[in-house]
């Protein structure tokens, strides 16, 4: 991987809390004598990508872009989305060369990019910087390929695994600078999922507080009854608020409503919410990443099911014994059975530890 | 810290699984032109002290300490324990300076071993890695100042904190890497202890094989009732054994001791053994670091009474839900209850994570 190629990642980074549901790209232009001459990356969903702002930064800085080599995280897009295609603007802007990081997946442009610029005599290379670019838009590359989210559960725990005690207590376990690294992990995700249960016991705003961001994710509020209050703090939030449920309940849909949410009836042959089919649908919906900050029982439902793809797991320097742990889970009754996962990152936030999990294999779509 | 003090502390660390029940010290003479002209680090207990190995050396390699600055990073000893005192052989040697990390806890050094040195003319410097010294002799530390040793709970858990499952099983929930690491950490200490729940259910020899070491740490059986079967695996490894239990039981007693077992009365008022009691009669064994590998109750028993200063918790990247926790403890009405500690270091071994955090304030004695 080249200075360049990283310069470009390093932008794409910056977009981290931005551009949902459109992946985070950057791009460095660079001219035939090695400086580079423009840089950008992709803006607010409607707003330029990366190769355009790029460009416009070329110009501002009174650069040609005639013969440059553009380096780009991602594909360049060759179809009319939100924007026009970047395709054309590398094109009309007669650049020599365009080195990407990995081929968009999304099957409206999966390849047509690069086969585009090639037949306008554009060089193309593909491939540095491919993992680095595929990690930061996990959640694009899992909506655009699996057709679903890309699902995080977050917990915080005790070094013994204890999330509350039997009486509920569980404010705060974790330190201040891992609850504002909590929430910048909540800007990162195009939604945070959670569960009636922890709506009626703690009662969360669940939006994007300790850490500055443009946008705030949506809500996604897991209600098979469809009790959740009308003054739950969640609805102070501006954002867009989902609610999955499992009954038809017009006069109570009718008040949510009212308040802005959006509610789906999904249920399942037990009368609780669909989650697989409610997965889907938040693809639909362009959910990249759905951020789960829920209790022991759904985190449960989520695990058993099959539909969580990592575990974002803050541990306290505590030792807290009897209480709840991560997730109801089946009991083992052999160690064979227990869901394998992979550390993927392992952090001190504080005084605290933040462990990065994945579910094996989960990654590999 | 100069260079030579770090090839001094490099040299103490070789001394890690050699020395006990004595420190692991390093020293490095360094002739007038700055050269290293000797080094050595200390033999097993009544084997030469490391000053002693370093003049050696010297003298092997045709250099003359005189006017040397010996690095030693415990202070000299000025007594005769089991060999004469290093500062002694250090005076004798002519050297100029003695460069030492920390003062020797012993109550019979404390202070002397500088005292004599400078009595005799030799200049004394008190201070680089002393950090680094005391934290690689804490046990020694703790032996010689608390009279009690350095008592590290080691256990191995899913990410999701559970031990075992509620049939039992726990072989093997960590890796062959973590395995191998924990031998190391048992090498390490003066004894290995543990109880008679986790003997009847895993009969496990609880002796080093999977690291090279030139001795084998003692074991510590808690036992209150004397059940342990004479044909327990762990009577198999040459080494020192301590029953303590809470019973007088000649039959049973004889029988063990014939086995080579020293066996140990020591009731609390509950008809247990008096753990506090235990810790203070293996202070008085010259036990060091006591390396804990037992079951949740006996742990729980240890954490209760306040017995333990650190956790050593190998994290295997799995979720296995339903199961045994790390120890038994009174259930907590509110977080603040919960034993405050703190991480001292995180480590990756193989898939596992090893995470080794000590009970808050323990480690300042």
């Amino acid at each position: 991987m080249t200075d360049y190629t990283k310069a470009a990642l390093e932008l794409a980074h910056e977009a981290l809390y931005r551009t949902s549901p459109n992946p985070r790209v950057g791009c460095v232009l660079v001219g035939e004598d090695g400086a580079i001459i423009g840089q950008g990356s992709t803006q607010r969903a409607g707003g330029p990508h990366a190769e355009v702002m790029a460009l416009r930064d070329a110009e501002q800085r009174g650069h040609s872009p005639q013969g440059a080599t553009a380096y780009v995280t991602l594909e360049p897009c060759s179809h009319h989305g939100r924007t026009g295609p970047c395709c054309d603007a590398l094109i009309q802007a007669d650049v020599a060369k365009v080195v990407a990081s990995i081929a968009d997946p999304n099957p409206a442009v999966a390849g047509n990019g690069f086969a585009r610029l090639r037949a306008a005599g554009v060089a193309v290379e593909v491939g540095p910087g491919a993992e680095a670019s595929r990690e930061l838009n996990l959640g694009f590359f899992s909506r655009m390929i699996r057709k679903t989210p890309w699902v995080r559960m977050k917990a915080a725990a005790s070094l013994d695994g204890v999330t509350a005690l039997h009486n509920g207590a569980s404010q705060w376990i974790t330190g201040p600078a891992a609850r504002a690294d909590g929430h910048a992990w909540r800007a990162r995700a195009c939604a945070v999922l959670t569960g009636i249960g922890t709506v009626l016991a703690d009662n969360p705003r669940l939006d994007v507080r300790d850490v500055p961001t443009e946008r705030q994710p949506a809500l996604v509020l897991v209600d098979s009854a469809l009790a959740v209050p009308l003054d739950a703090l969640l609805f102070g939030a501006s954002r867009r608020t989902y609610i999955y449920t499992a009954v038809a309940h017009e006069e109570r849909r009718s008040a949510l409503e009212a308040l802005g949410a959006i509610v789906i009836t999904m249920p399942n042959k037990a009368g609780k919410v669909d989650l697989p089919a409610m997965l889907q649908d938040l693809g639909r919906r362009e959910i990249n990443e759905l951020h789960v900050e829920a209790g022991y029982k759904l985190n449960g439902s989520l695990l058993r099911e099959g539909l969580i793809d990592e575990l974002l797991v803050y541990l306290a320097p505590k030792l807290m014994g009897e209480g709840m742990g991560l997730a109801q889970m089946t009991p083992l009754t052999s160690l064979a059975e227990a869901h394998a996962l992979s550390f993927h990152s392992v952090d001190r936030i504080g005084d605290d530890l933040r462990i990065l999990a994945r579910l094996q294999g989960r990654d590999r779509f």
